[in-house]
């Protein structure tokens, strides 16, 4: 998509390197870094340089290309820098995903040098397959978004970033409403700014600002009162691990607006590529939520923003009912959570 | 309450000025200045300088001693002033109860001098009456604690500050706390940190500091994964404006609580003295939102916490419908939503 006129996506591999946009920069500042080897991969994931599932997965999945070109024939080596980027970030399943993709396609062979032209191969088509997949997912989303239009009109509410910068381009919650407006649908996207680290209200609005989208970024405590008031026709948001059952894990905060939608009867919507479904676990019970650094809440940057003496805890995610989600919006179509359980042998 | 181990109420009158804690500086810096007229009373509850519903009636209360002693015999710049306080925050009753409970008292007599030593007898009176509430709001509020106890151990989940700074002292929501730690039980408060003026993080979070009651600042997201968690045993929150009906205009995002708290059985109070009740009106469509500037959402200070160049909207309130709320706990003793109409003629 689109920053200052000019096309990019999040990640793109050039001349054996890896080229991310910080994304801890964003808005204030548009850098691109260069990634060069897997040490440098596990940093930018684990300090969210690049971050949302779906890129979280293509990210390591370079990783994996980095990891065995640097342990030669070393394999215990190997394994070691792929235990530590599978665990650079707990939730989001995407990550154990690709790595073990990436790892199973290279290790089909015996040949360390084809081992490695493999891994890449298969980085390669997996970040094809996340761009295209995004892409089905608008097209998929466009008909829930006009069955939910009023007279052309949508209102969207969305929560964190699951724009093109959470994927390889389009993004999964964002790609409708590309789509939408695309085909000339009136569109305009509520954006939780997402504390603690503000994801909608420094990159969904960035976002939206460049593909000039019409946009509003209000706090989290306020999307159940614009939704009382009628504001909102649907809420779509991303996922990180969804479980067999369709209880599904996102940002902190997702819960909160299930329960408004689910009050003020607006359909609730998530966007996801079928990857981000775990079906090795029956409920959200079974996902691990992370604990990141007090600090997040309590300071931005150096400003402090609470009381710096007073002890945080710092949640990134809760899990979402599976009987608070209208459907999910997959690149295979939409399914309600009941619907899931056939998608478990599709190929991705 | 205690600062420093040293006590202070909110506000108090001292040889004809008003000095309040400059609430804009807190937690950085805790800093008392003096309200010397009307003009002063108005800037200071407009740029939340003294906030909370029963801290700007009491402030609003002197305001009115103010305007009468200014205007001398020009009764038409008298109601102007008047008028004036009452539009300096839309939302709280309380301030519009206030003021006209003064200006009625001291009408009532002819005579200037006299109109202006009643205006002063009676914003004192008002001023203990709001110290005497919060001390019985905390006893009758012990009494729900205790029921939700486990093992005298209680966790509570509070939005926005309703503590001892947003009343003259013991505060609403957190008297029933200090109440409750001065018996001995074992409690400790989740503090949403209350986006976008952050008055959980910064004040709340401080009070509790300085009385040495054990808590732990969380996002506004957090609150409901909490619940999930089963650590929260009760939600208790102050009040802005409560209809007869119940419903019950407060901070934006205690409606999103109420509503987790009622999909994890966890009882949701509202603490508040009885001058909170708006029996003008019936419901809470009914109360007046007020929408602050979108500059308290996109900046800290100069500090940029989303992307300056997007639209933002700030909703300051929103209204959490009676059906949520397990109950009211008021100087009165403990209501349901459908008993708060028995209050109607009840002498505060």
């Amino acid at each position: 998509m689109k920053y200052n006129g000019k096309k990019y996506t999040s990640i793109w591999f050039e001349k054996g390197i890896i080229k991310i946009i910080d994304q801890t920069r964003l808005p204030e500042e548009f850098r691109i870094i260069e990634l060069r080897n897997s040490e440098d991969i596990i940093y930018a994931i684990n300090n969210m340089q690049v971050r949302g599932a779906p890129l979280i997965g293509v990210t390591a999945a370079y990783g994996v290309y980095f990891a065995l070109k640097e342990s030669g024939d070393n394999y215990q080596s190997f394994f070691n820098k792929i235990s530590r980027i599978k665990e650079s970030r707990p939730t989001a399943v995407n990550l154990e995903y690709a790595v073990d993709l990436i790892c199973d396609y290279a290790l089909e062979s015996n040949d360390l040098d084809d081992q490695i032209e493999r891994s890449l191969d298969k980085a390669d088509e997996f970040y094809r397959n996340d761009m295209n997949a995004c892409k089905k997912i608008g097209e998929n989303g466009y008909f829930i978004l006009q069955k939910v239009a009023k007279a052309n009109e949508v209102n969207i509410l969305t929560h964190c970033n699951a724009g093109w910068l959470a994927t390889v381009d389009f993004g999964t919650a964002s790609a409708p409403v590309f789509e939408g407006v695309n085909r000339g649908m009136d569109i305009h996207v509520w954006i939780d700014e997402t504390r603690p680290r503000n994801q909608g209200g420094k990159l969904t609005a960035w976002e939206y600002y460049h593909e000039k989208i019409p946009h509003t970024i209000i706090t989290d405590n306020a999307g159940g009162h614009i939704m009382q008031n009628g504001d909102v026709d649907i809420v779509i948001t991303g996922a990180d691990r969804i479980a067999s059952n369709g209880d599904t894990a996102n940002k902190i905060g997702t819960y909160l607006k299930a329960l408004a939608a689910y009050d003020n009867k607006v359909p609730f919507y998530i966007a996801a590529p079928i990857s981000t479904i775990d079906f090795k676990i029956k409920s959200g019970k079974d996902i691990p939520i992370e604990i990141r650094s007090e600090d997040e809440i309590k300071f931005s940057g150096k400003t402090p923003l609470n009381h710096s003496l007073s002890p945080a805890l710092n949640h990134g995610f809760d899990v979402t009912p599976a009987k608070f989600i209208t459907g999910f919006i997959t690149e295979k179509g939409i399914f309600t959570p009941n619907q899931l359980k056939s998608l478990k042998n599709e190929k991705i």
